[in-house]
This record gives structure tokens, C-alpha cells and sequence, in this order.
């Protein structure tokens, strides 16, 4: 079957007349799936109750006439403007109480009953109707959920924040004491007096904050389910999925990740941004480890720019086909774009599409039927996984929970954090799964928990267990504070990881914009954002303030807790020191990276399974490269194109790499 | 009857024995002519229906008594606290449903039918009182219209909208089709449920943005011509026309010329500003090319400091002589102020007057009193017209256009673009015509064309026909790449300009923030915010980039069609390159400065007709220059005070002009 | 008695088991004063008229037993959820409209009578309780009134401030002729068609902004009377007070002074700003000085870090002490914290407290109980009180004016001017009184008014007078320009105060951001800003500018007037600069430090009185000085922690003081 290609499929925005040409180019292009219905309900649904599928019956018999598979979408996620004219209480409202207007797309109340009875009831139609088609292979449901319409704040969602409440909490003493209402008179007398936390003349009550970051998730997640329900029942055995985004904050990839068949990605690289794909391996890993290591789909990316950016650069010749790669080489069995061809009007008019507004004598379209034709040259490598000896902890209840205000600083961006503590791991070549703190972690060598800000005592004596046991854990700044309820855990910070760090965190020394301090000992250079006044408990000191109020103290720590180790790191250090760290860490916890003797820039991953064991290296570097091999390997895509499938190429024991260049190494 | 000069005069804010002063005064500084009535509904009017007139009789009694012409408001342009407060629903609303409340000025939806037929009502009374009066020379409609309140979103507007869009499109197909709404489920099906693009979700639909943008002007201009009409039935022969103001996004002065008498403008040059003279030789230039070279007035400017901007600076010694000299130097037959005695009281006490708050013993009313007599001493001006031999394209369509969201790049100003390429025009001392690209162009040596987005089949083809005809023809970048409906014109960009440029536009290159390029060839230096991937197809590179993703690639280019040439530039050159190559492209349609070899900061400027033939010079710059004429000349204002009008000053053929000096040069 | 020492008491935050642990804390740490009940509202009556106080007895007896005197709240500021739910219509909006939900507190409109009625009812509930009680010994009416809704623009606000528009002008007519209503066509007809300024299309109407200024201190100062009217009722001979807030711009705090028992302040010096401590002294003085002089209270400062700011440092050590001595050094009887024991859960649970999330093993602690011991060891401070050569006069009506919009520049920060003229007096140790210019004015050596942008013609006569008198008299730039309706006083600016200081400002020339001119003279430096066109018309120029459009105009001068000297500043001057300036001021006017010869960074303050002679000497720098003294003097905080009161210490007559240091010297 091979490694899914294609893209976004929008006929209805084309005469009928150019479908029969679309099918000829996907075909040169070697299309193999597409998604197609994403904005469709206005088309079929044109008057409510009034159905008219039979142009999209036309567009599925091409696609299966075509062989294409289809990626079917449940058209969900942009209501016509007939429904919300006739519910106008179906648009959101945000925190101020504005309502949010028809004329975009995403313009619904995720709560609203009424929007989720007409989802429910096309979803019923669609299913009835496509059930058995030989093109329907897998459902999309909705579409990039939370992407613009991230929390409502309407009456109907208030109505639907205090049912969920009623349930989580049980009584109103029990949401009293959660959310600390004792302070500032605010004790319920009832769930009635619930409200969502609208704009208030001061900070709004933190846990009530977060317990709404969490409603918000939920009941996306509810609306994701009401039509998955619809799926399972009326077409059985077809996998549905939904594109989630990346580091998005409103949806928890780690819950959502139960409910899907297959994780499911739109990853958008800026090429005005370096290093990019750093972010993009973060991602992908977490990806691939959401649903323990399965393949997962890329279902969106841009063959050149995208148009939603304030300056939309376009990839430079090679970038789509690397960048690509690199979701194959991470774990992907799948990647299309957004969308197959570009628009000629509406707000996307200026995204770049498969077949760009140049029709087929295009860098683009060349760029996109070369990589079609090398995804087909090497099979095999779908089913195939990959194995990871360190975990970076990451956890969306953490995220929520640091960034609301009256917090020490605001200047803590909870994933640009993780972000810096997954670099050096990228950086230095290791393979790496991103993982929430309730996983198992036994199985890693080492583990990275970066500013876990809540953690409940659970998650920390499992911390602890992990190194009583044996295992290598570094625990960046401000983390243990809170309880899920965001109440600080009594017992001096971090109380419930106190015993395993062996230190006290005395106070709080957030540093103001701009300013930074040396650190000095094993690791000198400097810090910046954040410090904090450690009091060792029988830790040891590996790094120590040189400057500042807090000259002297100590900046990072190590501790023997049971069979393992435990460093702290109580500010956030300079890229350079943090990669030196990390280096230590990982040499004391026995970790390799997948290939030694790495050039800087050459990213090395392996996918191994049934199907083969497959090494990929990327070079997202700018110069030519030369890379050893341990054992002499295949390149796949050095085939000839004409010669079958992995069949012929030699084995050599270098490869070269130009910039922006790739390989797939199999063994002979 | 000579320049008018004068100013707003708003007796209602002081005693009426201020009144007799007033006119003394007024006299004293050769006052011509005064707007009156901009404010004063709610005291010709306080109660509904309960007229009160007989002050404003006495007003302009003595007006006319003085020999001085009224320029008499339609009163409409603030209604009075009572009509509000009746009618609250003539308040306008914000995207967001914020409603904007009294206590400004202009806070009225202008779709308001409520809000009209007070309006109507108001300017009946007024035209029938007034009619033959003997100070009544004009009327000024509204004021300033679309100032403030830029666009209304409420439900009357929205009604207003769907009213203006059936009129437009005839049928909701029609609409579906020019909005492009099978994207994002937005097709609809009936007028009524379309809404104005109140904030989304995400980007509203950029077809419907922009058709209200188009709404909006029409809508002010629908105001304007609903008092307009009474004016004509009532005073015919009395001409009407309106304050438009510079550069001003709501307005289409192109479109709202043909509906008055005489173009007007209210144009504030800021002190802190240097080389603000440059925005205003545009917008004069502009002001007077809309109706064909017709004399225009400058009807408001400050003597002195506004007091709108965050900080406001007076204008130094001699530069309010300077910048009305300018006025007139450019076509305007009337130099007013705002306003002739500086308020005590209200949100505009601190902007400066004719008469300040220290009274006569002021610089600013003793430059005022010589700057009327100046213009006194030299009749014969009015009705003069200038020619010029090149025209700068300007659209409102493409401003509207181009500036919406979703765009390949947010950072094009369009009005700053086209003032970029106006300032080379202006600083080589050229004559130049600013219009629309559907005016007929074949008089003009050159037609510079920049950023022209939005550009209709129709409309490129005449810039075709221009340039075959022998025409030369300078294009900036992303010009002619969508329809009047924001859709891109297939075919490769820019389609409908590819034949005539010789070329082919492959990607859109936007340059990141802080980015610029180099480029070299015939214009070596530096480009920065835009940039564009070229394919040539006949045209020939006069420059190439040298630097990043483009380098080798064309920058500027030269094309020969027809009997013309085509000059395109894919960038924005820095400024001395962009003067560069107007220079040469200049050079080669035989255009010339009016005035040879001027020095720096001089700008010169002929008008002639029947009344003579005059030459003004003017000094923008800090230094003392002596110029040369091309033939002896007398300067009228260095006949002294006490000859008759031009009389007596010797034919020079050198005039020297201090810092901020002026020289009206006549044939001896 | 002592000076009074603790902090807010917030026990219904913890089970009733730890108010013991805090009974025997508070002992230990020597606190001598409670605030209890601020947010209890909610927990007495946790449904409407369903009051439960017997939580409370047990907390007011808990704390008589423990010889802790109370500061009771009324307990009004944060209403308790059933309230709103049942009267949604006392939560406040802003002047777009958008209301503020509760979520946060002090979410009520000021002028709500629903609230008002809520709130007099708690209020005479609680005084009939513990009327009597002997704990109570001072009332805490509300909390921080105008912390966070400054001004409510809802309906109920409007017909409030209609009432009061009536009561103070009597007739619509004159009020428009205050509000300058004739300009914009803004006459009204009646009181009813007036509103709060919300949010216009332009600027408002800027006297109907101010006196909304006016109305919002009126309103809140409204809600404090008629809880202090039950007071007085209820409990007569309990003093009542509440905490304001330092430069706080919606509470006039001169105003406020005559309704108030004892002045009282919360200030939170911010660590991470240098000289802090300035500001702190700018308050304090202001604070002594609205009641003449009568000692006053910190109710509230943080032991360390808070938690409001987008970064929180803590203090360093030793900075608490420092501070809080400062307090007293200034006039304090009381210095309390907010809160006593630090919170787990809600909003401010990362403020610090005196007994922190630590426990009593902590820094903070150990500070607080030593501060303790400090204050209770030197008794007899209270009552006593310090005499002030110098009065810095200080307007909010001259803030509230100046910093409305459509105003020569936007740049002028009324309460950073005042705070720049201050800073070189403190800097010179010299003893300063902060008031309005209302106040009796003969008693002092010198005046300085700075920016008294709005100044009524009579208060001008006051200042004249003071100087004709024998009064030395310092005013900056842009003072007296406006009457009490923000109307220019005709005659030239500034016309009341043109003879006194002798002469003319001819033109405002704000200067523009980042720009800056040079002075030459007396005062040779560089200044920014503003700076003003002056005429000499008798004064005579100490300074003047040496660059720009000004050159060679006066920008600094002196006038002769009757017996005594004025000089006036018409420029920024930058700080040096000034303080020279000020410092040639004070020796022509004969004022000396409290110490002369002090190092840099030592305050030094007196307070005398039946109590005895106390200075206090303060290091606010980094580095170990000695103060030499004038007479020998015993150093209270120099005596064992074993001995008596005030018992034992030798007289010295030099002090050494470390970094942060504190002496509080006796006349032995």
C-alpha cells in the first residue's frame, strides 16, 4: 500500500468540467488519498433538510474509478449560513461577550445542542450514503478543532460548564474546595451561580480558569464523539481520525489520542523561521508517541506558502521534499497537503496548493510529483516503528494551569519550554518519545520533565519510583507546585518532590525582562526568565549563582535517590549550557544517538518492523555532507526510477548528502 | 475675485458681541470667505421641529455686510443629543457590536433611514431660508464624511448592505459566484441571510470585505447626495461640494468627484514630519486631477499646532505661508482654515486658530494677515490650470483590495506604495497627474502604475492599448493579479498584464520584517519588503537579485511592446534606486522637470490660462538658494505693500528664496 | 501602645483547627493588629438574610484573648455570588459596553442601589454584633475602593450621574455653558439626554470626561459614607478608615481625607525598580500631610514578592525592614501586611505573607518576627509628628484634566511629573508636605506646583498671594491654563498666573518622542518633553534654549513679586538639571535638610512630640556609611533584645549603617 500521498480535495469550488482533469494530474502525481467534503455541508445541505448529494456521488465514483482512496470529512465544520441565521445562538461569544459572525468558518458554540443535532443529523446522512463505497477508506471528522474558536462563553456554554461541573464535582462543597473559594467571597451556594470566567475586573479565580481549559477540551472532544458515535454505528470498520495542530494549547493531544483510530496532523513549517524542523520533530514525536509508537498521518502541510502568516515565504526548492521526509523518517504513514488545487477565490486564494494557480509548469507541481514518485519507489516502510530510549514529559494540565495570571512571572511559555528541553535531544541525535507523566516510563533509560508546574502527588511518587528504581530523571524549574486543583501542595516547594530532589525551593526569584545572571561550577555561562533560592537537602550542587541576590546558591543540582539520579535545574539556562547538561545526563544514563559521529544538521532517525528496517537521514543544513555508515545500507531513492521497488541500488557504507538532501537506507 | 481665503467660523461658541470683532478682524485679514455651520443643528434646532434661525440670520447678515462669501454646512454633520436619545438606533456599531455613543461628533449610522430624513429636513429649512441670500456663494455638505465613523456593522447597515448587494448582483447565484462562497461552506441561499463581515472566527470572506468596503463609500456618498438633491431643487446655480480628506480609505474621491462642484480638501501637514510636503504635492496632485485640472479648494488647514496627533508641534516661522502657497502652487483657488478663532471650551481648544487665544499680538494672526494680504496682491490666479506629462495610477479598488487579511504579505501599505512612487516624481521636479487607471491616459508621455492588485480585464487591456500606441509604462509589483472580485485571474500571474510585461510572476516572494535583499545590474543596491520569483518571457532584466533564495533572478525588467515600453519592478527598490529609475524611465518618454536644474528642496509649479501665466517657486528646504529662470519674470510678492496689484516689480531672471521662501513669478 | 504591627486575617481560607497555631504565631511574632473579614461576605451569609456569624465570634474572641486588637472590614468588597446572579444588574460595564462578570471581586457598579442597600444591611448586621466587642477597635470600610473598576458606564451609573450633574449645576443651560456644549452641536435640551462619556466615535466631550472623573471619586466615596453613617450609628467613638491606594487616580485622596478617621495606605514598593523608596516617600508624605500632619497607617505591604506584576521578585533581605521603617520614619503608627498566613488556592496564593508556604522556618518569618521585636522594643514613637519647610502641591483635578485626550501632547503623566519634583527634594534630605493647592499655604518656606494644568482664578490669587507675602514659589510648565471647566483662561496662557510670573507663553511646543534640547545658562543641560514659546514680561531668564525652533527663548525664569520670588520652569528639564535648579530654590528660600552632610542614599526624617524626639536614619544604598550626628544620641534599635524599652544604649555621636540599614535614634 505504501505511504499515503495527496491532499485536500474541494471540488465544489470548480465546475464539474475540470473534475476529469484533476483525476488525470492526481494520477501523474501519484495521488493515493485525498480528503475530500471539508467544507461541503452548504452544497449538500443548500436548504435545511434539503439534500443534494448526487455532485458528490459523481466525485467519489471518479476518485474510486481513479483508485484514490478517500479520506472522507463528516463536513461539519463550517455550518451554511442558513443554520446560523436561523439559530443565531449557535455563534460563540468570547470572554467580553462578544459574539463571533458568520463569514469565516469554525462560527459555533462548541456546546450549542442545536449545532451538534444538524452535525449529528448530516453525519447520518453521509455515513448512509457512503457506507460500502469502494472509495471510503477512513472519516475525518470536523476540522482542526479549537483552531479559531478556542473557548465560548455564551449562556448555552455556561449552561453546559455547570452540567459538567455537577459531574466532575458532585456537590458545591466539593467545587468550593477545589477552587479555593473561600478567598475573595466567592463560595457557591449553588451550581446555578456558576458562571464561565468572563472578563472580570480582576484576575478571575484561577482554578475555575483552569477547570475551564479543561471544559473547553471536553466539549470539543464531545462534539468529536457525537459524530465518531454515528460512524461506528452505521460504518463499522472504518477508522475515523480528526487533524489535530500542533502545540495547541485548547486541545489535549494525550486524551483526544484514546478516541482516535490514527493520530492526525495539519503541520504548517515556517521557512522564515531556522530550525523549524526542530519544532516539527517535537511534534512528530509527540505524534508518534500519543498512541505508543503507531504511525501516524500527516494530513495537512503546504507545498509552499501558506497565506494566514503576516509574510507567507514560500519553501525553497527541496524544503517540501525534506520536510516531507522527515515526517516519514518520524513515525508518518501518510503525507498530504492543504489542498489540491489552489483557489482562485476566498481566503485561501494565496496558499499554495499541490496544483498552484500555474497550473503544471510549476516548481510546485514538479516539486510534488517527484516526491509521489519516490514514495512510491520505497515500500514497505508503512507499519514500521520506531523505539526511543529517553521521554520528554509533556502534559497539557501543566500548560494550562502555569500560564493563567497572578503567577510569579508571565513571561513562562510552558511550550516554548519544552520546546528548549527537546532541542538538545534533537541536537544531539537521540531518539526521543514526548510523552504525558501518567505513561509508563520504566522502559526509558532517561526522562526530561521540563517545568511540570501541577503535578499531583500520584504522578510524583510514580516520579519518584521511576529513579528509586533505577531510572535517570531531569526535573527543570517551578515544577511540583500545585495540585490538580491548582492549590499549592503544602510542605515547602516542590513538597511532593522535595525527598527526591533532595532541596528545598525557598522562593521564587522570576527574573525581570532582559535581565540574566552567571552561573558558575560544572556549568558556567548564564541564565535568564527564571531563578530560585535552593536549599540543598542532600543534593549536591553542580552549578551555583555567581551574580545577583542569589550568588552562591545553587542553579542546578544532582541527586542519588534509590538506584537512580535525579538533577535539578532551578533557571533556565542558556541553549549552549543546556545542551552541555543534557550531554552529561545522557552519557551518565547510557543513551546514544541513533547514529554516532554526526555532522551538525543531519538528522538520523530508524523505522523497523515486519516490513524492513529502514534508516532515513535529512540534512537540514545548507552545506554538502558526507555521512558514514556503521554497516553498509541501500539508498532507496538512489534507484533509478525505472527500476522496481528498492531493487538494484548497491550497498554503500557513505552517503552523501546535499543541503536540503535525503536518504532511505535499507539494509542489502 | 482672486484666491479665497478665510476659514471656519463658528459664532455659536461665543457671546454675540464677539461678533461685531469678528468681522473687524476678519476684514483686518483680508478674510474672503468662511464655512459656517458645521455645528450648529442642535442650536438651530434644540427641541425637534423647533427651529431657531434668527441668530444665524444675524450671522450672516453680517457676513455679507462685510462683503464676505459664506460657505454655507448643511449643519448635518453632528446631530444633537435629543435625536439620539430618541432614536438610539441611529448609533453606529463597531465589527465587534460595540455600539459608538454622542459625545464626539459623527455618531450616526449613515445606512440610517432615521438619521437621513432628520438630515433632509434639517437642509430644506436651511435652503429655503438662504436661498438669494447675498452671502450664500456655497454649500458644504456634511463634513468630512467617514472620519470617524468608518463603517457601521448594526442591523440597519446590514439591511442597507443586502439591499445594495441585490441591486448589485441581481440574483444570489450571481452573489455566490463573485464572493467565491463554495470555499468554507459559505454559499448562500437568499439575500437575507448575508450580514455585514462583523468579526469572525477567522478572515471574513475577502469578496464580501471588500464589497463593503465599496458599500461604505457609496453609503456616506448615498448621504451626501440625499442633501445634495434638496440643495440642487431648492438653490440651483449654487454650487455644493464637500471636505474630503487626504489619503482617506473610506472615500473614494475618484468616485465622489463627479458629484461635486468643485473638489475640496482639508489637508494638515505635520511639523514633525519631514518632507511632509511631498504627501501633500500627492494629495493636492491628486485633488486636482479628479476633475480634470479643475481648481480645487484647500478648505481646512491649521495656522499653527492641531491637537489630534500624540504629540502636536506648531508650524515654525513661515511654513503655514509655505504650505498654502503650495496649495495654490498645485491648482487650489481658496486657502481656509480650520478655524478662524481658537475655541476657549470642547475637544479642540488647543488646535490653533486664525485668531489664537493670545489674541491679535500673536505670530500666528500677524502671519495670517500677511499671507492675506499676499494673496490679495496677486489676482488673476483662479481659474488657472497646470498640465502635466506624466500620471500616477491610484484605485481605491486595489487600496481596498489589497490591504484585507489573508494575503501573501500584511505589510503592504498601499497608500504609502503609491507614495513612494510619487516622491522621485516630486523631488525631480515633474508635473504629475494622480488617476484612476479607467481615465483616458493617451496625452501622458508616462503612466506609472504602482501595486495596481486589483486590476479588471477591461482595465489592463487599456493599459495595453496605451503602451502599443507608443505609450511608456512603469508597473510595480503584485499588480494585476485578481478581478473587481478578488479572484485571481488564471493563467499565471499577473495574467491579464503577462503579454504586455513580458513576463511571468512564479511565486510571491514577500521579504520577512527587517529583511531586504541586494540587487545589481543597471540598479545596484538594496530592495526590501516584497519580492518576486520572474520567469522572462521577452522582456529583458535591467537588474537582478544578487542575493538569497532569488539571486540571479530578474528584478527589474524592460519590455518593448508595440510602439511603447514596459518597465516592471518585482520589488521595492530603496529610494534612491527607485528615484534612479524613474529618472532614466523619465528620460526615455522625454519627460522634463518644469524648471531646469533646481536645487534640492525646491519645488516649482506652473499655472496659466486666461489670467496669465505664472510660475511659483518654493523653497522646502532649510538654506538660502538663489534660481535661475529660463526668462525674466516679475515676482509678485515683492511688490511692495503699498503698489496695486502685480504693478511696479522689475523683470528678474534670479530669484533668491530664503528658507521657506515663496516667489509667484509672472510673464513681465 | 506601640506603633501597631500585622496584618490581613483571612481565617476563613483554613479549617478552625490552624486559627490556634495562628493565635500562638501572631504572639510570637509580636502582631498587635489584625484587619479581619475583608472577603467573608460570602461565609456570614452564604444565602440572602441567612446570616451565620458564630464562625466569626469565635475568631473575634480568639483574637481579644490573645490581646490582639481588630481591624474590623465591613466586608463589602467583594459581593457574594447569589447576589449577582439575583441582581446581574449591579455588575459594572466599561465604556464599551462590555460588562465584568464576577470570577475576580470588586465586580459591583459604585452607583448600584441594589448594591448599596446589599451592603448597608451586612454593614448594620455586623456593627450591632460586635458593637462593643473588645477586640474591635477600628473599622475597615470596604477595600481598595476604585482598585479595579475605576468607572462603571452602565445605565444605572448614568441616571446616577444625572442626579448629580443636576445637583451640581442646577440648570441644563449651565451646563452647557460648562461642557462648552455649543462646540459639536452637543447642546443638550435636558439632564436626561446627558450620559457617561462611553466610548464616542472621536474624543469626548473633554468636561464631560472630567467631571466623570469627578462623579466616579464622587460614587465610590459615596459607598463609603453610607457604610460609615451605620458606623457612626452603631458604633460611635470606633474610628473608621479604609486603604487607598498610592497614586491612585479615580480616589482623591485630599478629598477623601476629611471623611476619613486616620489615613491609610497600602503600597507595594516593587523590588525590581530602583529607588522605589522615592516613590514610597512621595506617598507617605502625602499620606502625613492630608491630615495636617496626623500619623497614619500601611494596612497593607508585602513581606516579599507579589503576585500582580508581570514579574514578581521577592525583597531581598533586610529591604522589608527597611521599607516598613521608612513608614514610620514618615509619619506611620501601624504597619500591617497583606495577609497573615499565605494562601494555598485562589488568586494571591503567590503573594507572600507573613507566614509563608514555607512555615515558620523560613526568611520571611524570621523577618517579620523580628521587625516585631523591633517595633514593640522602641515605644512612644506613636502620636508623635514631624514639621515639613516645603509643601509640593498636588491636584487630581489637575491630573484628571490634563491627561484627557485632544491635548497639545499625549506624553504628560501627571503623577511622574509630580514624582520628578519631588525626587530632587527628597534627594537633598529636606522635609516635605504634599498638598492641594487649596491648603493654607503661609506657613511655608517654599512652594513648588508643578504641571497645575488646571488652576481656578482664585487658587491663582492664593498662590500670587503667598509670594506677594514673602512666599518663594517654584511652577513648571503648562499650569494654569484651564478654569474647573477645562475652559483656557482668556488672556493669553497663563492668564491668571501671567503677572505673577511675569510673563508669556506665546506657543505650546511639545516635543516629540525620542527628541530632546538643549538649555544653556544657569542651567546648562539637555531637557525633553515639552517646552514652551515664552515672552518675558518682567521675569527675567535664568536658562534658555540653545538648539531648535526655540532657541535663544527663555526656558527657565525668576520674577520679583512683591515680597517674594517665583520661578518657572517651561521644559522637561532632565534630573540633574532640575535638582540643581531646586536646590538654588530651597537655599534662596532658606530651607535646610533635616541633617545636613548626608551621604547619598541616607533618608533622615523627625518625628517629635509628648512621645519625645526620634530621627530616624534610613540607608537605602548598597554600601556600610557613617552618619555623623549634630548631638549625641542614643540608637533604640542598638539596645539588647534583653533590656527595657528605649533602656541601657550609650549615647553615640556617629551611626554606622550597613547596606539596607536602620537607626532610630533618641535624645538621651
Amino acid at each position: 500500500m505504501g505511504i499515503h500521498f495527496g491532499g485536500d480535495y474541494n471540488p465544489e469550488q470548480w465546475p464539474e468540467e475540470v473534475w476529469a482533469e484533476d483525476l488525470e494530474l492526481m494520477k501523474a502525481a501519484r495521488v493515493t488519498m485525498v480528503t475530500a467534503g471539508i467544507f461541503s455541508w452548504a452544497k449538500v445541505e443548500p436548504r435545511p433538510g434539503d439534500w443534494d448529494f448526487g455532485w458528490f456521488d459523481r466525485v467519489m465514483d471518479g476518485l474510486a474509478g481513479a483508485g484514490i482512496a478517500v479520506c472522507l470529512a463528516t463536513m461539519t465544520a463550517s455550518p451554511p449560513p442558513w443554520l446560523s441565521r436561523a439559530h443565531p445562538e449557535i455563534l460563540p461569544e468570547d470572554a467580553d461577550g462578544r459574539r463571533r459572525w458568520p463569514g469565516g468558518r469554525q462560527h459555533y458554540c462548541p456546546s450549542s445542542p442545536v449545532y451538534r443535532a444538524h452535525a449529528v443529523r448530516l453525519v447520518e446522512q453521509l455515513a448512509a450514503r457512503y457506507a460500502g463505497h469502494p472509495a471510503l477508506t477512513l472519516w475525518h471528522i470536523g476540522n482542526e478543532y479549537g483552531c479559531h474558536t478556542r473557548h465560548c462563553y455564551c449562556e448555552v456554554s455556561a449552561e453546559d460548564f455547570r452540567r459538567w461541573l455537577r459531574e466532575r464535582y458532585g456537590s458545591v462543597d466539593a467545587l468550593n474546595a477545589a477552587w479555593s473559594t473561600a478567598f475573595w467571597s466567592q463560595a457557591y451556594g449553588d451550581f446555578d451561580e456558576v458562571l464561565p470566567p468572563r472578563t472580570a475586573p480582576t484576575f478571575p479565580n484561577p482554578a475555575q480558569q483552569l477547570d475551564y481549559l479543561r471544559f473547553g477540551d471536553a466539549v470539543l472532544r464531545a462534539c468529536y464523539l457525537a459524530e465518531k458515535e454515528v460512524l461506528e454505528r452505521l460504518t463499522p470498520g472504518i477508522p475515523a481520525t480528526t487533524n489535530l495542530m500542533p502545540q495547541h494549547k485548547p486541545v489535549d493531544a494525550f486524551a483526544w489520542a484514546a478516541h482516535m483510530d490514527a493520530m492526525a496532523l495539519d503541520f504548517y513549517q515556517d521557512p522564515y523561521v531556522p530550525d523549524d524542523h526542530i519544532r516539527a520533530g517535537y511534534v512528530f514525536d509527540l505524534m508518534r508517541s500519543a498512541r505508543s509508537g503507531q504511525p501516524w498521518m500527516l494530513l495537512e502541510q503546504a507545498p509552499g506558502a501558506v497565506n494566514w502568516r503576516p509574510r507567507n515565504g514560500p519553501k525553497p526548492p527541496g524544503a517540501m521534499r525534506l520536510w516531507s521526509w522527515q515526517a516519514v523518517a518520524q513515525g508518518a504513514d501518510a503525507v498530504l497537503y492543504f489542498q489540491w488545487r489552489q483557489s482562485l477565490g476566498g481566503a485561501e486564494k494565496f496558499h499554495s496548493a499541490m496544483l498552484p494557480h500555474g497550473g503544471t509548469d510549476t516548481r510546485i507541481f514538479r516539486e510534488v510529483c517527484e516526491l509521489g514518485r519516490e514514495l512510491a519507489a520505497v515500500p514497505g516502510i508503512e507499519g514500521t516503528r520506531s523505539r526511543a530510549g529517553v521521554a520528554l514529559l509533556a502534559d497539557w494540565q501543566s500548560w494550562w494551569a502555569v500560564e493563567l495570571d497572578s503567577r510569579p512571572s508571565t513571561a513562562l511559555d510552558h511550550s516554548r519550554i519544552a520546546l528548549e528541553h527537546y532541542r538538545p535531544l534533537f541536537e544531539a541525535g537521540v531518539a526521543c518519545d514526548v510523552l504525558p507523566p501518567q505513561r509508563e516510563l520504566s522502559g526509558y533509560r532517561l526522562v526530561v520533565a521540563p517545568n511540570l508546574y501541577l503535578l499531583t502527588a500520584p504522578d510524583a511518587a510514580r516520579l519518584a519510583a521511576y529513579v528509586r528504581d533505577g531510572g535517570q530523571l531531569l526535573v527543570s524549574f517551578f515544577s511540583g507546585i500545585v495540585d490538580e486543583h491548582d492549590r499549592v501542595h503544602p510542605g515547602g516547594y516542590p513538597a511532593p518532590l522535595r525527598e527526591l530532589l533532595g532541596l528545598r525551593v525557598a522562593e521564587f526569584w522570576p527574573l525581570d525582562a532582559g535581565r540574566s545572571v552567571a552561573v558558575g561550577g560544572d556549568y558556567a555561562g548564564r541564565a535568564d526568565l527564571w531563578s530560585e533560592e535552593i536549599d540543598l537537602e542532600g543534593a549536591e550542587a553542580l552549578a551555583r549563582f555567581t551574580e545577583g541576590e542569589l550568588t552562591g546558591r545553587p542553579a542546578v543540582t544532582r541527586h542519588s535517590y534509590g538506584r537512580g539520579t535525579v538533577w535539578y535545574v532551578g533557571t533556565r539556562l542558556e541553549p549552549a549550557l543546556l545542551r552541555r547538561l543534557l550531554d552529561d545526563v545522557r552519557a551518565a544514563a547510557g543513551v546514544r544517538p541513533v547514529l554516532p559521529g554526526l555532522p551538525p544538521g543531519i538528522q538520523a532517525t530508524v523505522r523497523e518492523g515486519s516490513g524492513g528496517h529502514y534508516v532515513f537521514l535529512l540534512n537540514h543544513g545548507t552545506e554538502t555532507v558526507e555521512v558514514g555508515l556503521p554497516a553498509p545500507m541501500r539508498d532507496a531513492l538512489a534507484v533509478p526510477r525505472s527500476a522496481g521497488a528498492g531493487a538494484g541500488a548497491a550497498a554503500v557504507d557513505r552517503v552523501t548528502l546535499e543541503a536540503r538532501g535525503v536518504a532511505v537506507l535499507m539494509e542489502p
